[in-house]
């Protein structure tokens, strides 16, 4: 079990090289929701997301010899890049297992960082390929959730958030695989014990509710959403656990809400972030929960978005 | 002549009301610039841009008599909500005069903070209008840049970007009519005498840098840029000795560069900034400057970007 003190030791290890990220307020937002909401804007982290925070304190707590060996990741999003810089950063070779159709400007940005890419096709599973990968070079495996140096590392955002907005009423993150959900309800519950944690996630893949409503582990197909960081079939065997020891309720937004949501705070609160990133702040601005009065701290987990993406999401709608 | 005094004494004016904006730092920045690079986010002030500090600052200061007959100002962008918003808090009744064929979006939104609008055809002469409506209701002009309390409002970012980064070796500004260029260089005059102030402008429309280059003050055709808050014939009666005795350099960038700047900023820095608010930026990303080794101040002054306008822009890339 992840401790508060595994996220105090994450944060001393990752504040080198981490960002303190600003908290932002919006009078639209709390006039709208009838609460102080306090946005931790983890959009502006180290290669755009939290993480970045999980990633280099693991790598930064491997072993002399797991250092020098390097490690891989298989991951098309945020992970890989997170797992690229820190491996960057601390001098540790990178290998992430990407789809052969990954988009050429992940694939360079993740190569910008020094990690070497192997690319894997619809054929094979990237699971075993990254086993396989490990076993073949003798590289640590880092998975993108289910580790508690990860799950440390994560909750160092909602750390921060607290320090910087005072004890919060409410804190609403994004869910996936519950990395940050879990490291954040473990934050938020020792430094705020009354604070009520809700996590967020899409409609289409709803496991983490459903695992929550009925206290056991449930797995669901690929879900199909544009919250491409919460197509996550399940929590994992660490995350589970912890959400639904602390976490106080679950929500889920629908992918035209989220876009709502997205465009808000494109244009109104002038900060890019994705979808999955949005989707804690979606709940909040939908009314999905009650916040009148409350002080409300809300996680903006990353702001990844391909700005050709983005045109098309806005001629569409 | 406007001292370093009347702009902290705004700043303890406006303080209520304005926001402290953050100072977002960016690794690719730097490593690119060799410099250390501190953003100003004016984008995340009220109203979406740094307007809102002359214009609270101004309508704050008029007597009970003014306060009560209300204010006129001729706008079709920023300034608008900015007198618009700052009556809104003041109590004080606004009339903007703005174009017949505004965009909706923007008569919207300042008939959404309580002003009244009054509009003109292509045959009339906006300012012509607006002083009639001053003569006719007794509404006080306030004008959008060459006003002393306007351009003390405006040097309060400088101050805080200041007091949060350190002394600063360079400080980068955009320019339009000059009335924060004036304000900011007053205040980092004072704050950090050895500091250079360097004002930027679109190369369409380089009266300043004219005006700046021949010491007399150059009025040239409305300009036709993308940086639509700088589309100034001339610099202010007010503001132009100021530029001239304060501001070290003036730079010009193109409308392509400028929108390169602009998508950094969006997809890199993921912050929303409008055309006019990533002049400064743009000069620095674009090298127009040697920074190497040096501390640079950056001011993005706005970022009310209408996502449709957004995403043609992209399309058009």
């Amino acid at each position: 079990m992840v401790s508060f003190d595994d996220i105090a030791r994450a944060h001393e290890r990752i504040q080198p090289q981490a960002k303190r990220t600003p908290v932002l307020t919006s009078a639209t937002v709390d006039a709208h929701t009838g609460a102080k909401v306090f946005f931790k804007c983890e959009n502006f982290q180290r290669m755009g997301a939290f993480k970045f925070r999980g990633a280099y304190n693991a790598l930064s707590q491997l072993g002399q010899e797991e250092k020098q060996r390097g490690v891989v990741a298989f991951s098309s999003g945020n992970h890989a890049q997170a797992i690229a810089l820190s491996g960057k950063l601390l001098g540790i070779k990178t290998v992430i297992v990407m789809p052969h159709d990954a988009p050429p400007v992940k694939l360079e940005a993740t190569r910008g960082y020094g990690a070497e890419v192997v690319q894997y096709t619809k054929h094979e599973d990237r699971e075993t390929l990254a086993g396989k990968l490990a076993a073949e070079r003798k590289l640590t495996l880092i998975p993108p959730f289910d580790h508690e140096h990860i799950i440390a590392g994560q909750g160092t955002a909602a750390k921060e958030l607290i320090e910087d907005a005072g004890a919060l009423d409410v804190l609403m993150v994004p869910c996936g695989g519950g990395g940050l959900l879990s490291g954040s309800s473990i934050a938020a519950k020792h430094l705020a014990p009354s604070c009520k944690v809700i996590g967020v996630e899409p409609a289409a893949g709803d496991d983490a509710t459903q695992s929550f409503v009925k206290k056991r582990l449930i797995t669901i197909a690929v879900p199909d959403t544009i919250a491409d960081g919460a197509r996550t079939p399940s929590l994992g065997k660490l995350t589970f656990p912890i959400v639904l020891r602390y976490v106080d309720d679950m929500l889920t937004v629908t992918d035209a809400e989220l876009t709502r949501a997205m465009f808000f705070l494109w244009e109104r609160m002038k900060i890019i972030v994705e979808p999955t990133g949005a989707l804690a702040a979606c709940a909040a601005l939908e009314k999905k929960i009650d916040l009148k009065g409350k002080k409300v701290g809300i996680v903006l987990s990353g702001g990844n978005v391909d700005l050709r993406w983005a045109a098309a999401q806005i001629n569409k709608a």
